[in-house]
């Protein structure tokens, strides 16, 4: 089976204050509503480790004191099977003229392809209690101003 | 651009009781600490919409009363572009032996090929105060207790 990702648009980062989503024209009618959601799951290719090298890769350490040897799918490390990278974002403005979704940040560099865009669901995504290792347990959250759990 | 997704590995449902991914041999060393988060996000094939009339779908009626049509970038309809799912998961346990990662539930059916794993993190995936159109407010929240904001 063959499994091919369609590019629905690119990730644009003309200067610090101004990150988006270009939408292809032919796509652009997929984006109706969205701004009725203030945040959107981002599925992006890490195009820069689109090689057999990097996509061969299956443990490494990640980038945290204390951390211990993982397996790719027990890290969000860039270098994995499938280089597909997932951001949630809020949405800063949907630019309908110039068929761009205005996002507040990106872990993607400039001119990354976009494969797929979803609207955060907090029935589905939003994990009250999730556990996570102690070498990401210090990580800032980004979108919840509560503290993380420790257990 | 050839953007090629690996597969990494299938869903299997045998029976109600028992919903597991079934990680590849080769792949299996990417899994390595996985079971130290409680929740991963499943990146899966919707194949059976892996056709180009599906892929050419750009808007539908999400099926909820009152719905608006919508983009399928603000909705989840599993025929889009790249027919890529996405679904947050309770890790329920790991099997060594047979290579498998049992979970609590997954909206792909039997066979469904898996191209990626991320774990949890909820400094980057949760998001306390996110607004979604009426049309998905009453959604039954699957890992939260609180009810959803109506704002």
């Amino acid at each position: 089976m063959m499994l091919r990702a369609t590019i629905i648009g690119y990730i644009r980062k003309p200067d610090p204050e101004s990150i988006y989503i270009e939408i292809d024209d032919k796509y652009w009618p997929g984006a109706l509503q969205v701004d009725q959601f203030s945040h959107i799951i981002v599925l992006w290719w890490i195009h820069e480790r689109n090689n057999a090298e990097n996509r061969s890769n299956l443990r490494s350490y990640p980038p945290r004191e204390g951390a211990a040897l993982s397996g790719v799918f027990a890290s969000r490390s860039p270098a994995r099977p499938t280089p597909i990278g997932l951001t949630v974002v809020k949405i800063v403005l949907l630019d309908e003229e110039n068929r761009r979704i205005y996002i507040d940040q990106i872990d993607a560099i400039d001119g990354s392809p976009v494969v797929d865009i979803k609207p955060y669901m907090p029935f589905s995504e939003k994990v009250d209690d999730a556990r996570v290792p102690s070498w990401f347990r210090n990580n800032v959250p980004r979108y919840t101003a509560k503290p993380l759990s420790d257990t």
